[in-house]
């Protein structure tokens, strides 16, 4: 495998997907990969819905084809949701801390872990922060009550050529004391 | 490099540090791997404090060791600060969504890049969630209205033997569609 900075560099969103299936145990390996990952007092507050009946994939990507946007999903040849599930911190912050109250920021860690591996295992996913959650969770059998986390759209990248990084210069966001 | 998997694995909160000092470089390289993480619109709402002043190290040790807990970060070399920044969402985005929305999500996967690229540098790093923003604000000259995201106690792990990790049963987890 790359270097980490090497794989972190050649993560980028797909949004052009390669008419080829993924394979079933690629997809539980990502799920692995953010199981790993860590989380405040060990809470794990996630769980994954693997999507790859080739029925209901095109229906997920219905879900967040929304505001003119993500009209590439379509192509994607499998999706994972992540939902948010309730953390137990340790007692000594319960008396001071609501208990999702570093939930967010945990899954956001999942979610990278698991689109890492993704593309370790040459793999292109899209993270997308849009979708129709009514929709998506009568389609999936998932709880109104229940919140999503992220829904990855996943896929053999058509053109696996990585495009050059726009980000901030490192320079402008960084401070040494 | 290793399988991301045995990374991400092997990655675990350091709360045993050597006396050995942290390269500045590899300091740097750790930002640089959150810098490439993703965000919502590509909005980066990040910045970083990298404390490496060995004057100011024990003095950022001690606004974490609060309610009893994380004695432990006294022997950390060095500290990386996460702060959020504002986020600029495309403006279809705009009208729906807070401009902050997506951003403790990607914060959450900046923090674990910035965490896997010290890993892969040989480098312990724990993650702490709680600290005394007041007198973190005022010895680093952060503003007292920005939001942390993260601290992380940065050192060589004086045992770096990988623990067996506890994490609940990936089938427990995981749902197939």
């Amino acid at each position: 495998m790359k270097d980490f900075l090497e794989l972190a560099a050649a993560r980028q969103s797909c949004r052009n997907f390669a008419d080829r299936p993924v394979e079933h145990d690629k997809l539980v390996k990502c799920v692995e990969a953010a199981r790993l990952a860590p989380s405040a007092c060990n809470s794990q507050p996630w769980s994954f819905v693997v999507v790859e009946d080739p029925l209901v994939v095109p229906e997920v990507a219905k879900t967040s084809q929304v505001l003119g946007i993500n009209e590439y999903v379509s192509g994607a040849r499998a999706f994972i949701v992540l939902l948010e599930e309730h953390a137990v911190l340790m007692p000594r912050l319960r008396a001071f801390l609501d208990s999702q109250y570093f939930a967010k920021g945990d899954l956001g860690g999942a979610l990278l872990s698991l689109c890492l591996e993704a593309e370790s295992l040459g793999l292109g996913t899209c993270i997308l922060g849009l979708y129709d959650r009514e929709k998506l969770s009568a389609l999936l059998n998932i709880p109104l009550e229940t919140r999503f986390a992220g829904l990855v759209a996943v896929g053999y990248p058509a053109d696996p050529k990585t495009r050059e990084k726009t980000r901030k210069p490192l320079e402008s966001l960084i401070r040494f004391v």
